[in-house]
């Protein structure tokens, strides 16, 4: 897997003016110093305590910049913008944050503004699906492209779409929700976590999923070394038991790529970004990774075999390379692009 | 079904400066003379004489122009632009046509440049469902709003995507093939009539499924008054039938429908336009057209059921309003929004 390390510049070898990028999720707060060359000179990760409300988790983050900067003797008007990314549902043009999944104390929230406040800079809010993909288009995998479209594969599907260098948002801010597209039509099909979204990505190609569809191979007798792993099965798992050969595990691995050749089918025939990028806790990769290599081939192909041959040829399907910190490096590399008022 | 009759100012009427809109398809070649304000001064349809070549239809083409102006006494000068609708493939930067299917002697040819030389003005160059969409987005249902995606339901199905008042080219010029997204992922899944393209929605949801679905219907023994009609059958025989009642015409027309609901839910999760409008040949609708109703509200529906419960509230679907004539109508459109090179 994409171990994600980012090279930490020496605060004290800097002078460049800075971005705060933060990320958050239900369980971890990912945040970052961010300079307008893409170093980085600190991150962190912090506890959402999704529990005492965003109000505590906003301020445990100003606290930890304010102790960084003292500590470090840096200006603090160095510090020039901060991009926040959550979770959806959200409006962005209001900055609130509006129902997340599993984030019940995060709920209709002004999140941009109260940040602002209490930060005294200006925040930009974006989702983190489409803070991971811009991360990625600003300083990783895409930075040699002007559009892009990411997929982040964990507990759920995400996504980023980035279009002539404009991340793609949405009229109600639920653009780029690519783990939701339709890849199983059929009656039976598997439905998302959310209890709707029958036969949509998410349900075919998150980790949650392949450890779901090894449970079910497990649960119908097929033999496995995982098979007394039970419940606590995770995606790392069934990655190492690919590694040794185990069939079972192989195969499930090809049939996420198989689903996920067909959503990039269908994403690329919409968008023809020229660049597909995968990343997220199950964005295998890296060089000599052969079960990462797997994966990306049977993707690969099944997006060949039925993409139109001119667009099959000319489309790049690749890892991500700054592995979970491309959330907060998008959240404050967007933070810099629109700093000008120009709504990147 | 739509008629799409554009009313026609009578030219003598009008000083307004004005762009030609062409929209090229394998048989005719739809054309019209369109002012800022989209009025409509005068609407063409020629044979495409595919097998003469692009040289000859270009020069029918501004021959038909220079005839009308010529009657009018209308100054040549008003003609600040025109914009030229193909279908794919093609490399829109470069103004070229490359490989459209069943236009073997349109192929590999400087389209662009070659009309903007005859016609002695710019020549704005995009995809014919593109311009269709942006005829909607300009002068038609799509007209208040500043999203858009448009399904033209025809031989095939065509698409265009309108992101923040920009169409969406794509990076090969193979952006909006909202036909080609995957809606069936079954092994037995029907291929495009280009031959690949397995489970992608042309072979679902354009005119060609609808007859193909209910050709198979009868094959197998099923009753319905269309059932002597054989390969003569079309989408109307089909619309028709289903008006008065055919069980086999109005359950092919819903699974037609159905289809669409699962397409425009992918296409709504990944581009959140607000509006998704249908048109095309097979774009059933208009006010009292009980039919076009069920048809609409079945796509509404399966949508509704399948998207995530705010979006599915916050997205119209509707029918395109300007018939065979959005293509000519959103190629002059294009070709006066993007005049000052700003590239929309």
């Amino acid at each position: 897997m994409t171990d994600g390390t980012i090279p930490i510049t020496d605060p004290s070898d800097s002078t460049a003016d800075v971005a705060l990028g933060v990320d958050v999720g239900g369980t971890n707060i990912k945040l970052g110093l961010v300079c307008a060359n893409h170093e980085v000179l600190a991150e962190w990760t912090l506890s959402t305590h999704e529990e005492r409300g965003p109000q505590d988790a906003l301020t445990r983050i100003c606290q930890t910049l304010n102790d960084f900067l003292d500590q470090h003797n840096i200006e603090r008007k160095r510090l020039l913008t901060a991009g926040l990314a959550t979770p959806g549902t959200m409006d962005i043009p209001g900055g609130l944050i509006l129902r997340p999944p599993n984030m019940p104390h995060w709920v209709n929230y002004p999140v941009r503004d109260e940040f602002a406040q209490l930060l005294g800079v200006p925040v930009a809010y974006l989702n983190d699906g489409s803070a991971a993909a811009f991360g990625e288009f600003w300083a990783g995998t895409g930075r040699d492209h002007s559009n892009m479209i990411m997929l982040t594969l964990g507990t759920g599907v995400g996504g980023g779409i980035i279009i002539d260098g404009n991340l793609l948002h949405g009229v109600n801010s639920f653009g780029s929700e690519c783990g939701h597209i339709v890849v199983d039509s059929s009656d039976d099909a598997r439905t998302c976590v959310w209890g709707g979204g029958q036969g949509q990505l998410e349900a075919y190609a998150s980790a949650s999923a392949l450890v779901a569809r090894v449970l079910d191979r497990i649960a119908s007798g097929e033999s496995s070394q995982l098979s007394e792993q039970g419940e606590s099965l995770t995606a790392k798992d069934i990655y190492d038991a690919a590694g040794v050969g185990d069939t079972l595990a192989v195969e499930s691995i090809e049939k996420t790529a198989y689903y996920l050749g067909i959503a990039v089918t269908t994403l690329v025939h919409t968008i023809d970004p020229g660049l597909v990028v995968l990343g997220g806790a199950m964005g295998f990769g890296g060089a000599g990774d052969p079960i990462g290599s797997r994966f990306i081939d049977v993707i690969r192909q099944e997006f060949v075999r039925r993409a139109f041959p001119l667009v099959g040829e000319r489309t790049t399907i690749d890892f991500a390379s700054l592995g979970s910190s491309a959330g907060y490096i998008g959240a404050a590399g967007y933070a810099l692009a629109t700093m000008d008022g120009s709504g990147i």
